[in-house]
């Protein structure tokens, strides 16, 4: 599906289209009564619509909310981040302002600007000249995000960590020849900052002479530089064939696929989102979407303290999502939803297959066996992928949205891609990381997600988050003499803030929806989240990388609903000194009983670097499930047709007639 | 591959054949000269020979070790469980003894004797009567391993939950109307030992009168009562082809795939069992297997407050293990492996089908694209599947060895089939679970599973376990001036025992060889247990639920390697009062660094029942990881062919004209 003109109108929540991110770059062009070159643009993306009267739209028949863009853009003769929110639908600005305090995410136009600068820049160039890298060397260059370690720093500045590719094949793996130089640049004049060097130990100097390069094999990953014989011989094709095509059915970005609707959303900042998420024509969230994620680095030693991305708030899921291939990231029926971004001069960029869907068959839904008869009943785990990858630089995260028809829905991530590596001195260790490749340092890190789910079940904006905790009776003999009784402790959540989980007690947090009762059990309707446990932020409440993303220090933070508060570290995360988002939102004295509220869950991996990383990482799988509890009054999926080989047509394996013979007859 | 007379030696780990089991028994019978009907056998498994003489015969040429037969039965005059290691190689016993303060497993045999007097004894069809069933009721039952409140109780008692089925349909879903009555049975004599009546709420007097049964419509999953209108009718066939076959070679019972190799065991109480685990001919674990389940029950109502059931020692995942079939259970091409089982006379019975194995493909592996050029290799994850249904009664566990290219192996369990349900007055809630359908209580309960691992990185004995901790860096201003620094601090455990999981410093257990050095990372090889965090046992150490499973209160324990400790909660479960297992094993004072070492991981779920997991629950999944860590010197993937449309031939979904469009033409 591409974006583009519709003759129909679009749904309030769905991505802009080609016409209309074109209309907001020339509205504001038109109003602003300047030139088109005088302005940059970077970013342009819906601006959603109030909730209150998308609901009035899509439930009570009201008008269609006004389209409109949050346009990003800097006039080309100032520094000033400018922000303008665009009615595209009425064709003039609604507000624009700017904000001289904080930095936009990275675009790609000021990105090749640094990058180019940083390659040719004569100071650079003298300092690698030192290196003596053979003729057949590339310099490559990763301008970063600075991160933060002062307060007061008000340029835009990239470091520009550099590396050397041995080939001339388009998938060299440079990361595996990390330079030792850093140079820092100032994004608007374009000015070499400082041109720093990076340590290649424990006990560094850094204004030592830059010394040559110790030569080192790379460890490639393409395979026309690997070569045909480096390959395993013995994988044989494995295919998924749908005779009769997908179940699912697509109408506009609207998804109809085994009782789930969903409307399919696309930002540049967050890749997919799911809109008005419903379950047998039965709602259940208004908005489900990966809010913000965060790589903090565990190296004290400089610049390495200040590397702290935000990937989504730095750059983007949508922003930096590769175009999908048919059949190299899915098997079987695959449908791709494209996107669109502005070009620095205004014009729609299209990003073609930047969201693939697809079918997948997870082995067994459920069984059961008769142990009487041997009769049974299998459902298989039919799951419906809607997936992007994000590459951010060096590192890869796929994004799966995965609803099964037990009315579960799961929030995958797959982190793969290349680690990030810098110089270390060959024979070296350090306390940092782990060497993965000679002359390669991966240093430890940590990535913090926060989902933001904000639920409506049963179409109710009033919901309520509360945590069950399995606690065993004690000291209460007559009611249970042996001691094995435990019950369930319900506690709802009445203010807004973060909370913490506790396995000890199994506790598990709930969406749920007091009004509505389940006939069968008499409990109130819920989903329930099937949180990741994980470790969250090291660093402590005094540190940048803390107060940038406050998120990180606890798994499950409520806030009361409010439009406009969809990202976690708030809007502007690069360079930031201090979270705008649930920061603010978690302090706010409001009540969230029983109210329109948001559940965000943060969660992540730390990363304690291995060989096995290298050169690309396999995947470390994270999933996350909403599912629902006390809100159907039967298994969901208790209707799916049973598992048959007429409609499966396996095939059965034969062994060599050595080990193979006819089963003896048998007896109790 | 069925179990049978091989012309070449078995290997000393393969199951016994049909022949041996056999001979076993004949050997018994013989040697205790007496006639075949003097004797009812329970069970024949593989004695496993001693490890260093298999290591002897594997690896040195030395003599293949004899094969030999665990053997329990009983004598008709006795009620007291004998044991027998059985020499098959040299026809004799090696060792008899009884074991009179044990209750072995369930078997088959008593347990239709049981079943045919508790459903023909005149109290209980008295009582039966008392319910007024309706005509087209019939009775079904469930004996339950009895369980432990009485530590002097000496007899094998089973409790006769009983239930009614509501149609002639094999698949009736008797579990959905449980009647209030549990009459107790000794396994030994059938005589009726008391006829319980089971609490309908939270003030029953148990004393009371049956009463007439409240009528209420059983919840089905019969496709046959169901009718075919009740099914949903847009779910599409989706089928997986292997245009090659599979990437599997079998050899016996060794099976090679994508670099791995293994020897597939099978036993009566375990299931499928890993022996000799071997990747690109370097050998990993001697054996991995699941050791242990246990599930108590948190209601305290009699006689609710014995329900612990040990579904490996008391049941036995192999002998509970369905015979799999084309189609169902699996897609592609699937290999099985077939069982062998004693009847109680002492001859052989082929279980055919209780291991599937397969291929599967999970989605990508891994991923990079170079953003410069938008060049990408991406490598899809396939999976070998070694799996098995046990169905104990209502619920269903199918447990799954999943092997993949990154040298990761993981062990995977779904719970599924049907919770145990109790009677409840209609109208009526109890704290100790929930209602799922009218008159059904499922009691909340949890499912703690033992994991065994037996390490043998590179080939040597001598492992050593160690946990890594990730732990910031305080009070250190001159290494560490912005607080973002964090170190890995390493452990090695030096005594056996039971050891806690910490997620605030991201505590990971690994295996590691000492001796064996990475030669790029420098650290040694290791294979990292990604563990499942959970709750552990709720019920304290006072209680016969916890001193039966010691496992159940710590997550990794840790003990010395001797022969023939296998079983976490010892080898007598059923009706047992302490655990002989781990809490015995992990309390002696033997050093465990750099030693032959075995590490057993406890994790499990506590289930808070919902009416969504009725009338057969959906699958809940959890997953045990084994990774390596500087065991490689690079991504053991990396030379997985890459992923092309070539190969996977996907197929395009079309859009409809009215969404459809060409892209527009792009730019920056």
């Amino acid at each position: 599906m591409s974006p583009t003109t519709s003759k129909s109108a679009p749904h309030p929540l769905d991505p802009l289209m080609v016409d209309e991110v074109r209309a907001a770059s020339q509205t504001l062009v038109k109003q602003l009564q300047c030139a088109t070159t005088e302005v940059r643009f970077k970013v342009i993306d819906l601006a959603e619509p109030p909730k209150d009267l998308t609901l009035q739209h899509l439930h009570h028949s009201g008008p269609a909310p006004d389209r409109k863009a949050r346009v990003y853009y800097h006039l080309k003769t100032s520094q000033t981040l400018l922000i303008a929110i665009v009615n595209i639908t009425k064709s003039r600005i609604e507000r624009t302002y700017g904000a001289p305090e904080s930095q936009g995410p990275v675009d790609w136009v000021e990105f090749e600007l640094i990058n180019r600068a940083c390659t040719s820049h004569p100071e650079v160039l003298a300092e690698v000249a030192k290196l003596k890298l053979p003729p057949n060397a590339r310099i490559e260059n990763d301008p970063w995000a600075f991160g933060t370690d002062n307060a007061k720093e008000k340029r835009r500045l990239f470091q520009c960590y550099m590396y050397v590719a041995m080939s001339e094949d388009g998938e060299a793996n440079h990361y595996s020849i990390p330079l030792p130089l850093a140079p820092i640049f100032d994004a608007h004049t374009l000015e070499l900052v400082d041109l720093q060097k990076l340590p290649m130990g424990t006990n560094d100097i850094l204004d030592a002479e830059t010394q040559p390069w110790e030569p080192a094999e790379p460890v490639e990953y393409s395979a026309n530089i690997m070569g045909e014989d480096a390959f395993r011989k013995d994988l044989k094709p494995l295919q998924i064939t749908q005779p009769e095509g997908p179940s699912f059915n697509i109408f506009g970005r609207r998804v109809e696929w085994q009782k789930w609707s969903f409307q399919l959303g696309w930002t540049l900042r967050e890749g997919p989102v799911l809109h008005d998420v419903r379950y047998d024509g039965r709602p259940l969230f208004y908005r489900v979407s990966m809010s913000e994620m965060t790589v903090p680095y565990g190296d004290p030693r400089s610049p390495y303290h200040r590397k702290q991305a935000f990937d989504l708030g730095d750059s983007g899921f949508g922003l930096t999502s590769n175009s999908l291939s048919l059949g190299c990231d899915c098997l079987g029926h695959i449908a791709y939803f494209s996107g669109v971004r502005v070009s620095g001069d205004g014009e729609p960029v299209v990003m073609p297959n930047v969201i693939c869907m697809h079918e997948v068959d997870d082995g067994i839904g459920w069984k059961h066996t008769n142990f009487r008869n041997s009769k049974s009943s299998v459902v298989r785990n039919r799951q419906l992928v809607v997936q992007c990858t994000a590459t951010v630089a060096n590192y890869e995260y796929i994004l799966a949205f995965v609803l099964d028809q037990a009315a579960n829905l799961h929030i995958d991530v797959r982190a793969t891609g290349i680690v990030s590596t810098m110089p270390i001195r060959q024979g070296l260790q350090v306390p940092w990381g782990t060497v993965v490749a000679p002359g390669v340092l991966a240093v430890n890190h940590q990535h913090l997600f926060c989902l933001r789910v904000d639920p409506c079940l049963d179409g109710d904006q009033k919901n309520t988050i509360t945590y069950d905790d399995c606690i065993p009776v004690t000291n209460e003999p007559d009611l249970d003499p042996f001691g094995c009784a435990f019950r369930v402790q319900t506690t709802p959540i009445k203010k807004p803030g973060g909370y913490d989980l506790d396995l000890t007690k199994n506790r598990v947090y709930k969406i749920i929806n007091e009004s509505r009762i389940n006939s069968v059990s008499g409990k109130p309707h819920g989903y329930k989240l099937h949180a990741v446990p994980s470790q969250m932020l090291m660093m402590g409440p005094q540190t940048f990388n803390y107060k940038r993303g406050i998120f990180t220090s606890k798994p499950i933070w409520v806030t009361k609903y409010r439009d406009d508060e969809l990202w976690a570290s708030g809007e502007f995360t690069n360079q930031s000194r201090d979270d705008t988002g649930i920061a603010i939102w978690s302090e706010r004295d409001e009540p969230v009983e029983n109210e329109d509220v948001v559940l965000w869950h943060s969660f992540g991996l730390t990363h304690v670097t291995r060989p096995e990383d290298f050169p690309v990482m396999p995947v470390e799988k994270i999933s996350v499930s909403l599912k629902p509890v006390n809100f159907f009054e039967l298994n969901p999926s208790n209707d799916v047709p049973r598992s048959s080989q007429n409609l499966n047509k396996s095939t059965l394996y034969k062994v060599g007639p050595e080990t193979c013979c006819a089963a003896r007859p048998s007896r109790i």
